[in-house]
């Protein structure tokens, strides 16, 4: 059997190489239109934080290894650009120009997402930059040193945004954050978006949300971001104003799309094609929460799609039951964590939400080094369920949200979830852990 | 009606404050036999390391606000003897060697526990101290500085006595633990044993297991614990051998108990006499994956119980679900936790258990800091479902396990908790969750 996969990253590299490892007679070849495969395309702002440290270490494993080590045809420069789903062929074209062409008995398409880049004047000026592969991620990186950076600005504020914050305060960078719309993050509760933005301040980052962009122009030195009533300088613009997913190819091919263009797939990641898979960024998923379809790009649905693919490839069928939209990032001393739906989420669900927000603890009573823990918790007065946690503190969220994650995959009600048994010691939390107190707050509400 | 509470700790003081709170009208007694309620116990430990913080720090409330604000009737130095189940009246005596007798219409029994001292000769010698009340941690720590205290001995292998290692390496005090059981830490898989042994040789701890321990003898500086083949000396001898619960009232009023003498009691906590409650250490439990009984005394249940007791009193009829047996402890720089099984408490419980032991890392590949994560977990082969997870590292462990304890109370199997979609940033953790690359290697083995 030939499968074939365009795109080598973390979906795409998850699938060959375990399909290599549970039939290693299945032909597998990969089609990356980048020079890179596996690398930790998350731990990029973090590098780039330190001048000391080689981005190659993020490179988790090299082309040379999955070539000779797992027997996959791992084709790097290769851009796929049509699949003919008749004749079961993808054609494309290499970096030398040349043009390629492949049959397959299956197809997985793991293309990714691409940043959204603003259609301004400007935008295509070599000062400004998107944080998506690695070479973006080195260009950055040597850009900062080159030109000695010392201003940037950071158009949008999501996590990639935000998490470049600090990155680029360590290399003495000072930071402007710019967007159009007027809401900070409007996912977020106000209570828990207020503590990130006094975190921000005391950072020294400035933020502009709600000024229409214009465009980019040049300066004598550097360059300047041109907003409504606002200009900002910089030698150096982050675009971090979101990811759309590369479903092109798909669309063009008659597969079905869905919520946000992303490629449709059932619980098994094939595609409105029997012979075409789709996983990672490029595909949508169930939210375990509201039933529907979602896309909700991140990294370890992109492995665990890949590895169904690779299942249900080699004939070991595996369904998959869907995410409920765990994320946390990190903002300079703040841990940021969100599990299932926001208030405005579970109203366009068509839930009757309830929401609590209470401040408390992370460590005991009378423990030294004892942090505040911000929390929101959302439920539905209809059936008493569990909606959506939103947590924000300086210690004891990144890894508490996933209690709260587990119980959303397992349709919890808030009071049966206030029940459960949590862990206490004294340096690592109160008596009643954060959640459950929020949980007993909460279902007075309900 | 009259509520009357024998213990004012965690169980009796959280019942006697939500009383008040939900209906002033209740008139609410506690008999307390020591001086002291509502303080933080399981923080001693910590306190103790530290010389210069104050222990009347660890006390959440004082008496005086509950008498005052709370305006329950709170009587410290009075020690509850007898309970006549039938004229409703409990009578006792208090510190000035008055007797006293109350009646009741409702009474709840939150006598708690108490540490087993060994019955033999010289356990009874001043140096000889447990660590249970606040009393006790303020005449170990008085001690310290007094006596000048350099070598101890602590008799036990538990979580009080492992916290109590480091309080004391940090007050330079050099440790022996020693007991007569053979093996370290019985409850926990010997992979994950084997590293809080070497984290505690690395602190200079001398474990000497499988010595029967014969008497205490006085030396003319300090005292001598005498096992078979060994004599330890110490200044300060610290017995840490588990606790028994404090049932013996119960069992005079012919009150019914369960495993281990603890108080049996229904899911609305009422003991076998229908006006008489008990909650907190001194009762048992529902274990939730074995639907049997259990005691497992620990605070957040101690709390929840006394709550519930609360509004069932305030006829707000209220059912706990039961426990998982969630714990989580603290040795130096280790956190260890565990939920649910080990293989031989699932084997005694009538499973059939596979376990899986792995070793992860606690941050993303290319992130500095990172540590070992050890986690064993155990799944049932018969049914598929998760019977329980061990973890030890060095960070992202005490709330890790969290995860897996709600995993528990909705009866997950295995394979599903592996699809839960867990929270990765690479600061926190790698894609994989530690927790889901157990689940994987585990599902193989079912």
């Amino acid at each position: 059997m030939r499968l074939l996969i365009i795109g080598g990253d973390a979906a795409g590299m998850s699938a060959a190489s375990r399909v290599k490892r549970k039939n290693p007679d299945i032909d597998v070849t990969v089609l990356e239109k980048t020079m890179d495969v596996s690398y930790s395309a998350c731990g990029m702002p973090y590098n780039i934080a330190d001048p000391n440290r080689d981005m190659e270490k993020l490179v988790v494993r090299k082309a040379e290894v999955f070539i000779e080590k797992n027997r996959i045809n791992l084709l790097t420069c290769h851009k796929a650009q049509k699949i003919d789903p008749d004749k079961k062929i993808v054609t494309g074209v290499n970096s030398n120009k040349k043009m390629f062409s492949f049959s397959y008995d299956k197809l997985l398409i793991a293309t990714g997402a691409s940043p959204m880049i603003p259609d301004l004047p400007g935008f295509d000026r070599p000062e400004v930059m998107v944080l998506k592969t690695l070479e973006n991620g080195k260009m950055i990186k040597f850009f900062i040193k080159k030109k000695n950076v010392k201003k940037a600005v950071i158009v949008g504020m999501g996590y990639i945004g935000l998490e470049m914050c600090e990155a680029l305060t360590r290399r003495l960078v000072k930071i402007d954050m710019v967007k159009p719309g007027p809401v900070f993050l409007p996912w977020m509760t106000s209570d828990l978006a207020d503590v990130i933005k006094d975190e921000l301040r005391v950072n020294n980052i400035n933020l502009y949300p709600g000024h229409k962009i214009k465009r980019i122009d040049p300066k004598k030195i550097g360059i300047s971001v041109v907003c409504d009533n606002l200009s900002l300088d910089a030698d150096l613009v982050i675009v971090a104003s979101g990811v759309k997913p590369n479903s092109h190819i798909a669309v063009e091919a008659d597969l079905k799309t869905s919520i946000s263009g992303a490629i449709s797939v059932n619980n098994t990641l094939l595609t409105s094609n029997k012979n075409i898979y789709a996983a990672g960024d490029c595909a949508d998923a169930i939210h375990v929460v509201t039933g529907a379809k979602c896309w909700i790009p991140l990294a370890l649905r992109a492995n665990r799609a890949g590895w169904a693919v690779a299942d249900n490839v080699c004939g070991l069928e595996t369904r998959l039951k869907g995410v409920v939209g765990t994320a946390v990032f990190k903002v300079f001393s703040l841990e940021v964590a969100r599990t299932g739906l926001s208030v405005k989420e579970a109203l366009e669900a068509g839930f009757d939400p309830a929401e609590i927000f209470i401040k408390t603890r992370s460590r005991a009573h009378g423990q030294p080094g004892s942090q505040t823990i911000h929390v929101s918790m959302t439920g539905d007065k209809k059936t008493g369920k569990l909606l959506g946690v939103q947590m924000v503190g300086k210690e004891g969220v990144a890894h508490r949200i996933n209690a709260s994650a587990v119980a959303l995959h397992a349709g919890m009600t808030v009071e049966a979830f206030s029940q459960t048994d949590l862990s206490y010691a004294p340096p690592f939390g109160p008596v009643w852990d954060p959640l459950l107190t929020a949980a007993n707050q909460l279902m007075k509400k309900l």
